[in-house]
């Protein structure tokens, strides 16, 4: 279950965040869930991320694990002009290809920067591994890429959206995961022998609880996943059977 | 580097985030940054944090990769109640070892319920494999464990806390991770060749470049970490001499 299994309506990803600055804790990534949500939307089911520092053997390493295994592998970070800067190099060196400047990326940057601009530093941003498809970024020009399936964005929030916003259309999309989700006004302990029962006669739908603690109350999130509405629809229907026969109290959820 | 090579100063940990939620985007994971943080604090370098769904196969792979190559493994979620809390088998399996309900567990469990709320569904979180030592929670009272190097703890973040707290003085410290952050008044790209030279100076001396955009201008924060403190101050003297030489803005920073 959630890697390629073959069939046409699977469509997997995996994430790779290159950033020693949330290693170290210094920053608390933001693109994660956007790139969860984003990917959930349009029918691809994101399966592993992986978060690793700035250092190429480490990049080399999660990439070439995961873009065997899984439909696409999407990266963040480690694109910009600085000397930390390496995953495209890092990129180029998983497949075995070259990189060079590439005039496709100068004649899109030249859309932001002056020609005096333009300097080494930051045509380090053009390079691009030979073969890859740029991915377009219009708010600071400098481009991301695609090489087979591993998508290369920039790390910085509204860079990296724009960047999935391009590339979107480029993926192939499968079924979309649909869900459904109960507030549940009693704690997981008790309403677990119901929900094991659930899953049980419910294959096909993913079935996942996620206890709170609001306003001095304890409760249960029951949140169920399925790329199948009628078998949603009927695991949905009995869980409000189970919700009754237990006597809790529970409401439609927008979580 | 950042990989166990041998030096006693070295310590480092890897971290298994076990969240379908996260990966779903439902949820935005709060505890990285967070277990980031505590420990560079307590000299403990993070040198890899990997995301994997509620999958016996996934945490059983994932935890067994990490556990050779750090020095602590870190894991959060999935050793609550419910079906889909798989972890605490997962780990039993990774190390090859049987599972039980531990007297000492249902000690501490007695401790926050009444003997009737210790149903079957609670007491599979008194389940722990053999030869794992417990993490104290005095706010929910299951406890997580340590198992060898790996260290299970709760997904709900106050939870977390604790028993992270609870494990800490059991933890081997190394040299603390020093860290000097210097706000730069130039975007990235004018700053970068400098800062390529610095780090080339400063082999032992990590020298991060983050671009921010704040109040409509772009800079860069320059982030010197070392265990060294003579080579931290050294490549900070450095780093101001640059600045000067270039007529940049900057000034010293907390981020």
């Amino acid at each position: 279950m959630g890697r390629n299994d073959g069939s046409e309506d699977t469509v997997t990803a995996a994430l790779v965040v290159i950033g020693e600055e949330i290693l170290s804790g210094r920053t608390q990534d933001a693109n994660i869930a956007y790139i969860a949500a984003h990917l959930g939307k349009i029918g691809i089911a994101l399966r592993e991320v992986r978060i690793v520092p700035d250092l190429e053997r480490e990049i080399v390493t999660a990439v070439n694990a995961l873009r065997s295994v899984f439909t696409y592998v999407f990266t963040t970070g480690g694109i910009g002009p600085t000397h930390d800067d390496i995953t495209t190099e890092a990129i180029a060196k998983a497949f075995g290809v070259d990189v060079a400047i590439d005039h496709r990326a100068v004649e899109a940057m030249r859309k932001g920067y002056k020609d005096a601009d333009l300097t080494p530093a930051r045509l380090r941003m053009a390079r691009i591994p030979a073969g890859a498809e740029l991915i377009d970024n219009p708010i600071s020009k400098a481009p991301g890429f695609m090489l087979e399936n591993v998508i290369v964005m920039a790390g910085i929030p509204r860079i990296m959206q724009v960047m999935l916003d391009s590339v979107t259309p480029r993926l192939r999309a499968g079924r979309k995961m649909l869900s459904r989700s109960v507030r549940v006004d009693a704690p997981e302990g008790e309403a677990a022998p119901g929900l094991a029962e659930l899953q049980g006669a419910h294959p096909s739908v993913q079935i996942g609880s996620y206890p709170f603690f609001e306003q001095g109350r304890l409760g249960t999130y029951v949140v169920l996943r399925s790329v199948d509405r009628d078998a949603l629809d009927r695991a949905h229907t009995e869980l409000w059977t189970l919700i009754a026969a237990q006597g809790f109290k529970a409401a439609e959820s927008e979580r």
